[in-house]
Parts: C-alpha cells; structure tokens; sequence
C-alpha cells in the first residue's frame, strides 16, 4: 500500500546533535527512517482487531512463528538467522510498498520499485552494514537457503492463518480462487511437509466453507 | 493500556480442524493469540505517523535495533538469542496491558499483573515451549545475562529515540522530569558505554530545547 512520497527522511524532522559519531549518526538515521514500516498497510486483516496489518506488524509475528515452529523445517535451520531475515525481509516496502499477491497490477514493476527502495534504504546504513542487510535481503527473496525457505513459508502461512480466523480475509480478494491460493500454499510445502499438510486442511476447509473460491 | 477483558481465545472465533495434530494446535493457538499484541498501544508517539505505537511494532523495531547496534553492547551478545528476548518481552502485555513509565499507577501490581498474564499465555503452547518462552521472558526481566542488559538498553533507547524524534513525546508526560528520564537512561548505559554517551546527549540537548522538564 501506498509507501512514503516524502523525498525528506524521517530524521530530518528532528536531527540529531552535530557531535555524534558518524557511524552512529548513520545507524540511527536507518532506525528512525525504519520507523516508516509501521505505517506500511498490508492487504489482510489482523484477527484481533478490525483493521489491516502492517508491516511492522507482520515481520515481528514471522519472528515469534520462527522460533516456534522452526522444528517443522524440513532442513535443519539457525534459528537466530531466521529471524533476522524475516525483521528485514520487507523493508523495502518503506519506498516501494506493499504488493498484494492476489492483485496483478500491484506486482508489474515489483522487482524494479524494491530494487531501487534498497537502493535508497540500506545505503543510509555504514557501507558494511548496508552490505549485510542487502545479502539478508537477497538470501530471502532468492530463497537461496533453509532458512530463506522456512521463512518464505512463514511469510506465507502467517496470512493464511489471518484469513482463517476472518473466515476470508484476503482469500476474498477479486483475484484470489483455489489456484492462486494453492500457488501461495506450494510456499509453505517447498519448506515443511508437516506445515504444509496443516495448510493443505486449512484450503480443503476453507474451499468447503465458501472462505476460498473454486477456480472459474 | 487496555489488555483484552475477553475471556475467549482469538482461535475460539473460528476453530483449527478437528483432525489437526495436538501439538500443532497448541502451537498456532499461541500464534493466533500472539496477534493481540498488535492491539496493545504504549505511550510513546511514532515518528513516521501521527498515532501511538502497538507493542507487536515496538517488538520488531527492538529487533532491528539489536542487529544494528550489537557492537556497541560493553559485553559481547549472542544477536540471535538476544533477539529471540526482545520478540518475546511484551508478550505478556497482551493480558496485563502496558505500564507506561512515567505513570506512577500503572505500575502499580505490574509484577502481579503480568506474572498472572505469563501463566495464561504461555501455557496455551505445549510444555516445553512454554517453559522456554517463560525462561526468555525471566531472562529478559532479570536483566541476568548480556544478551538480556543490551535488549533492555534497546528497549529505553527506542522510546527516548521517538521522544527525540517528536520534540517531546512521553518526556511531556505528567510523571516525567529530568530525574525520571535519567533513570531511564541508565538502562542504556549499563548495557553501552557509547550508546549511553548518544542518549546523555539526547537528554542533554532535550533539557535545553525544553522537551524535557527540569525537576521540580
């Protein structure tokens, strides 16, 4: 959903003491543009409110899902490597938004926007760094790794959980029917046959229930 | 601020598959509570939007924190396991609501209230995961481990870094003075001598711009 247009950074609202430290004064910069993530509108629903998710939100849920689930990865994984690929998995979406996956105009030029939003972003950080949050970031999209893996499948079974508890949510989306919503299960499959099997009767019921619509 | 009065569970409103494994079910009963820590506000004002910030955001920004500024902790951190505390340390705020600061009676039966909550929570996960999560949360509290002091250093850090970024934010509040902010300080400092120095300055340059009140 709508990312910042604002060419100004968030520290600039408020600089920091000329004195610091330049590291510092970079790492902070991040921390306080990273702040944007919170207002980044994701397409489902929360359960426990009526209101959609964000970001912020979201990457801090994956994080506690890591750590309770990991033991279903089908390959061993490092847990605390997990989680610092989910917390900066979406960062990007501080420029370039989020993409619903059941709307195709939202994905055209995807790669290009987060390309450039990474650009911008982690370029704020000291350049080692900047270098460590980018190979982060590629290690999750490239799905490149066990741990990639598992939280691709995280990425995807934490909104399938959303949508069942809303009885819908984005499973209602005009572009979402049994095959594009199996196309996001296959993500939670490739990582963990035992995660994979739970989705496969969360989709089986959801069909049964009207929640996800057959295929035209 | 208000924790959820419901007695029923967020999975009561539409219940996993009968035939899913027990140990499963426990675990996402968890998850799916776990999203009420999106509903939980604190005092503190964002920086990048006009509202008061949710524990599940504040719980991420601590984790990105952690991965940013580990170097800076006096004692070397395990980063994973550091960000495994701060994923969990609010969790118990889902029942015993926040207790802000500088709010002489919200922390009032804060102990009891939230040792009331950890037992309600984390035993919705099977045995040994809730003693793990309840022997993070303990870790956290205690500040009895590195890992523990730098994550509570992040957790002061934040909110002051907001503050800054506000002109003010819960410096302004009723119960906060220089003495009161410098007591929150401190946690920065036990964990970091430099990032003690960054929040010394913060304060320093809040006093003189009028963001933070002198004592009385």
């Amino acid at each position: 959903m709508p990312a910042s247009d604002d060419p100004r950074l968030v520290i600039d609202g408020s600089p920091l003491p000329d004195d610091l430290d330049e590291r510092i004064r970079q790492q902070l910069t991040f921390v306080a543009e990273a702040d944007r993530l919170k207002t980044i509108l994701r397409a489902s629903p929360l359960a426990a409110a009526s209101r959609r998710e964000n970001d912020a939100e979201h990457s801090w849920h994956l994080a506690l899902m890591v750590m309770l689930l990991a033991e279903y990865s089908d390959e061993p994984i490092d847990v605390g490597h997990a989680m610092q690929l989910v917390v900066v998995h979406d960062l990007v979406e501080i420029y370039a938004g989020d993409s619903p996956v059941f709307d195709p105009d939202a994905v055209v030029d995807q790669v290009e926007r987060e390309e450039a939003a990474a650009e911008r972003l982690f370029t704020l950080l000291p350049p080692d760094q900047a270098a460590h949050v980018r190979a982060l970031w590629d290690e999750f999209e490239s799905a490149a790794t066990p741990e990639a893996r598992f939280c691709k499948a995280m990425d995807r079974l934490e909104p399938m959980l959303l949508n069942w508890l809303n009885h819908g949510g984005t499973w209602q989306m005009p572009g979402a029917t049994e095959s594009t919503v199996r196309a996001r299960e296959a993500g939670v499959v490739a990582a963990s046959t035992t995660l994979g099997s739970v989705t496969g009767r969360l989709v089986e019921e959801g069909l049964r229930r009207g929640w996800i619509r057959a295929d035209p």
